[in-house]
């Protein structure tokens, strides 16, 4: 059976990067991400797809059907967070692949007639753990992002990203494929399909998000002798930021605002000079336009209190920001009567974290397919998705690429991809 | 005038580790800390001192007056805080190197008849930035700390202080002077004497500390899509943990208790990953006991609600700890007979940081003095002592160590050091 296959071909692939604690660690243009490209090449290889990677290092499996026609696209990424688990992604690559191939066989067999081309993709660098932005791949093919910056993005020891792609010995380079049509499936990394006993979201939309970088400036001196009056301490006007962004979310309704500052630089970070400079991201994200405004109004006002209190200097720099997105409507229902189909239940959901199908739905019609996470927990190795879950996924998304192959979203018009 | 050398060799000291800022930047076991030892040896060598390094690299400079009778040490520490200034330390090995040549010149053309012979020292790694814990040198010849576990200890970039100090291509692994007392003048790091237009502290006493390192365990998950109550962010733990280092000071009478958090490490450090874990410094500082007391008690319960609050678990371990320490009164009295006879004013004043001093009052009779820190800034490249109070420090130390040279505290029984 094909399920079985995909969880065999899951759990051979959950091998590379693997963690002691039963998850991953693959972050991009890591030897980790490099094994897992080379044995997922071998299966793309192995099962009649032709592998390329473009200048980003996105790595497609094309399979011609229909000569010169366009491309439906169907992946996601398999680099991950460090000490992840083995779902975030790495599942919507496998998935697509067996999609493809199912569909692929479909129509040589004549039980589907194709409009487009299919091709498999694992988008290059979509964590943005190592190198920032995050959804690199996607965002270059969709020029949003110029290649020439991406390649230059160094990581904290200063290693490029051409470099780090360049360690894995890739044959890039290749000009990716004309697409029509996109499709992604992923872990909901939340717990709203397990709390209402849902197999399957179908993402009508994105939420909101205001993403920062900030500095905070304060002056070195003594952590012992200087009195306390006359300290500018940029860590203690840091902490007051993360305590300030957590109580946004609590001031604004119930759930209606998520907030966070995971990453932090200080220096000097000696145990007795006062922090001089604090780098550090701030986002907040909302179901609700007017709610993200009201935070973001809010964080300014606390943002200038703090100032005082800490006597620091706070920079803050928007470096993304995007209102409520929806996924083509048509896409959502296309999923719909596919579900229906399969007998798997079903409910709408907004996805918070950002995926590459947030870059493609774009550029052209998209779909975007959530499974169930176990307790909601991702970006953990304890992150699960359970076995029939799994295979469900599967097998809505192969009707639905099997859908998109067809031509039900109209995909007559190719997006040439930049780069 | 022995004045103007001072300040000439000053000048030309402070060229080693030298900073865009006017400051230095010589953490130990760096090449700008070997390049400043090296120039100290050569002004040691040609002014008539034996230079010899211990186990632990602290930079001996012996003059021998009276064959057979144990050293009277004198000196601080040349090495520096990352982008710090000029005077802190340095300023009293310089000072020492100093005073150490006048009295040996008074004894030998038969002006001062001394019962001990004159060390200067250059403690090794004194400021703990780069290798913790700080007063390293010190804490190994008072055999506070084993030599194996000192040399054992690695920086972030996993170099042990034995490379650190192999770097150097010091001789190290003499044996020690034995002591019979210890001199240091240092600048205060602080605005007392500056506010008071006093141009010297008589240190009498240390602020008791309580410094726990501390451990904030959390659980990983996606910045985005986990929603609040589910988080267990070791950042905002640790952010409640900072603020309420700060809050401390605020609720207890003004000026008696110091806090800061100056270092601070989180995994995994993601723009999208919240931290599993942060790890960090806390130090509590008082010139009252029972105020740390309370403060310790008060972080007790802080630490308990920041728990609750943030989900997290916080692991704290005491690193030191030190009552209300005294210097010996006698080593007050004499440096104030020795103020008063040169005219200069004078204070008794504590000491908030720690200095060798601390380590070696344990010991043997010590002497501490201050001069006064314009502003009260250290720890930062704008740290400036006036040149009349540098030489006016001078000139009163010199009289000091000749006090200590003649056994004026007693100093017939020596202590002989650990390593």
């Amino acid at each position: 059976m094909t399920e079985h296959d995909f969880l065999t071909d899951f759990r051979a692939m959950s091998v590379y990067g693997r963690t002691a604690g039963g998850g991953v660690d693959r972050q991009a243009g890591t030897v980790a991400d490099h094994e897992t490209r080379a044995w997922f090449a071998g299966w793309l290889e192995s099962n009649g797809f032709d592998v390329r990677y473009d200048a980003i290092a996105n790595q497609f499996g094309l399979v011609e059907l229909v000569p010169g026609a366009p491309y439906v696209l169907v992946g996601s990424h398999l680099d991950s967070q460090p000490l992840a688990g083995r779902f975030d992604g790495a599942y919507g690559v496998l998935a697509g692949a067996h999609a493809a191939r199912e569909v692929a066989r479909r129509v040589r067999e004549g039980e589907l007639e194709a409009t487009c081309n299919l091709a498999v993709v694992n988008w290059f660098n979509e964590e943005g753990s190592r190198f920032a932005p995050s959804m690199m791949g996607s965002s270059v093919l969709t020029g949003k992002l110029a290649l020439d910056a991406a390649l230059a993005v160094t990581d904290r020891a200063g290693v490029t990203v051409a470099d780090a792609i360049a360690s894995g010995g890739m044959p890039t380079g290749a000009t990716p494929p004309p697409v029509a049509a996109y499709a992604e499936i992923h872990v909901e990394q939340g717990r709203g399909l397990e709390r209402s006993g849902t197999t399957i979201g179908l993402v009508d939309g994105t939420w909101a998000a205001s993403k920062y970088r900030m500095v905070v400036r304060g002056e070195q001196s003594h952590t012992g002798s200087t009195v306390m009056a006359d300290r500018k301490d940029a860590l203690f006007g840091a902490a007051l930021l993360i305590v300030a962004a957590r109580e946004l979310t609590e001031e604004l309704p119930e759930g209606m605002l998520h907030s966070s500052v995971s990453e932090l630089d200080l220096a000097p970070n000696s145990p007795v000079t006062v922090a001089r400079l604090v780098e550090l991201n701030l986002d907040l994200r909302s179901p609700d336009e007017e709610v993200l405004r009201r935070a973001n109004a809010l964080l300014e006002q606390r943002i200038a209190e703090i100032e005082q209190r800490a006597r620091v200097v706070v920079e803050r720099r928007l470096t993304h920001e995007w209102g409520l997105l929806s996924y083509q409507p048509e896409g959502v229902e296309l999923a719909r009567r596919a579900a229906e189909a399969l007998g798997l239940t079903h409910a709408p959901a907004m996805t918070v974290a950002g995926h590459d199908s947030t870059n493609m739905k774009d550029v052209v019609p998209t779909v975007m397919l959530f499974v169930p996470s176990v307790d909601g927990v991702s970006h953990n190795e304890a992150e699960l998705t359970r076995d029939e879950d799994c295979v469900a996924g599967v097998a809505l998304l192969t009707e639905v690429l099997a859908g998109l192959a067809a031509g039900e979203l109209g995909s007559e018009t190719a997006f040439t991809p930049a780069g």
